[in-house]
């Protein structure tokens, strides 16, 4: 039987995701089959330019896998990156990795995928009607409804909404959608923990303290919990914010939180461990994860971006894939 | 000169507030000269029940103080005081202990209070006007615009809104309030911080992200961050909260943040130490700290409460009134 292979997309070429590709391999944390999507003139600039030594093989299929060298499928558009400014190309050529990539984990040639950071301003210069990373992957696998998790070695969360005003966030807060990211919290954090227990945070003070300080937890959020239970899910609450995180983390009361908007469950786990945060697209037909940093333009090309969110997001990624 | 007293109301007799001075006088633990508000029934009843020993004495003014005795203002009500069970004599008790002691500090016959917890259900029972401790105080002083500064040793938030639905925080939001938690903020922190660096967090997921995830920081926050900054105030924000939190604790970049509403201070703080957290009323003419715990019915009477908080809060009582 073939080996699982892994699929990791460079990312755009003027950030530090081809860099921390190269730096991860160059320093041996690279434990598992991979292949890189992208362009084989950008990995060979920086390989260059850092002095890394990494051996790099250009190839047309992930079938052709062997270990030894980092192999790359080669998109043949960027050549002349440019470290730390907005290019057109690095980023219509970020888009084209992802696509890539997604359609290979679709038709499993990789066994998953993990995503370095586009740029969204340079994406946009040749898709107007880019939105996102993840609704981009979402959209190729027909799948609309997705949700980020974030994961720590101290902590787990999923939101309910993300990348929209808190004023929004508090009207996307319905009972079905709470249910439905309960699902997928529950069928995702059960391949990772046995026997898993899951928290669902208020969205008010207090979670509302019985109604005196909103009531979206008696309206929308207490139904979609009762409803999770009625269906054998492994899930609690909603309980206090200020005490939910320090339960979770503190007493290891909970392996995840379920979290009503963005800053909800970025806040305490990037205060906990900003660099090692791995995000993981739920709702997907396919495993993908991702670093949990962005391109990072001022430290382009200076050798200096930390390895640890893609290792992780690999290992994580490998986890996943184990079931 | 007369030393600077410090009153300490001890709460709910039904609560943990009385046990928890006495343990904490019995320990060793409390190192500044202090009289306690409360009721010499409910502490004799705690004192013997839990065998320590400390040494009461019943006063009628503060300028009786002499170590050597926890000496109390006794205010006659409770007598029979009921661990854990919610009685209308020990809420309206521990109203008039609150009464007694800010009409003490406003009077200069102590230095500052300290206040162990009320509990709001008992209290109702006989004013069903009592909306909460800290407006209670805030009433007696004449000051109806306070707000809470919760400060741990590793971080010391504000909030622009605290006890009310998150949909009415965002509309509490405004310039103005804004404008006056900064300078509330900057006045408090001055005390405990020479040159503080003082930060004001975004509202939305990244601050808004130039007005895509919502539009309060241009409308509200940033124009009061930069009428600050004509004050001469060490300001600065508003950032985004997933990163302004990691950036204040683990990076030391600043010492307090201004917070938009409750959990967005209150997560983050209380998952560093939940135990640890003290309360500071800020905008009264008098200086009155809290624990920032409640009365814990279900461990009173059982000698467990920690006295941790109490410390901390007297600790910085005295802190804030040395300047």
């Amino acid at each position: 039987m073939q080996r699982d292979i892994f699929g990791i997309t460079i990312g755009d070429s003027s950030g530090v995701g081809p860099e921390i590709l190269l730096k991860a391999w160059a320093g041996g944390e690279i434990r598992h089959p991979v292949v890189a999507y992208g362009d084989m003139d950008a990995l060979l600039f920086y390989n260059d330019r850092l002095s890394l030594g990494v051996p790099l093989r250009a190839i047309n299929s992930p079938a052709e896998y062997r270990p030894g060298e980092l192999l790359v499928i080669d998109h043949g558009i960027v050549h002349d990156p440019s470290p730390g400014i907005l290019s057109r190309d690095s980023g219509r050529a970020a888009r084209e990795y992802v696509v890539s990539a997604t359609k290979a984990a679709l038709a499993g040639s990789i066994r998953a995928m993990v995503t370095l950071p586009m740029n969204k301003e340079a994406t946009q210069l040749s898709d107007s009607n880019f939105t996102g990373h993840t609704e981009l992957i979402g959209e190729i696998c027909g799948a609309p409804d997705v949700t980020i998790m974030l994961a720590s070695d101290q902590l787990i969360v999923t939101h309910v909404s993300t990348h929209m005003s808190l004023a929004n966030a508090i009207r996307a807060a319905k009972k079905d959608g709470i249910g439905a990211i309960i699902r997928l919290t529950v069928d995702a954090v059960k391949r990772l923990v046995p026997q898993p227990r899951i928290a669902v945070a208020g969205l008010n003070p207090h979670a509302g303290e019985n109604g005196l300080f909103g009531d979206e937890e008696i309206r929308e959020i207490i139904p979609a919990v009762e409803w999770a239970k009625s269906q054998g899910m492994p899930i609690d609450g909603p309980f206090p914010p200020d005490t939910l995180f320090y339960m979770a983390v503190q007493k290891k009361k909970f392996d995840a939180v379920v979290c009503m908007y963005h800053d909800q469950g970025h806040v305490p786990l990037k205060l906990l461990d900003f660099e090692g945060g791995v995000n993981v697209t739920l709702g997907l037909p396919i495993i993908r994860t991702s670093v949990d940093h962005g391109t990072a333009f001022d430290i382009a090309g200076k050798g200096v971006a930390s390895t640890v969110s893609l290792i992780r997001a690999l290992d994580l990624a490998v986890r996943l894939a184990a079931q």
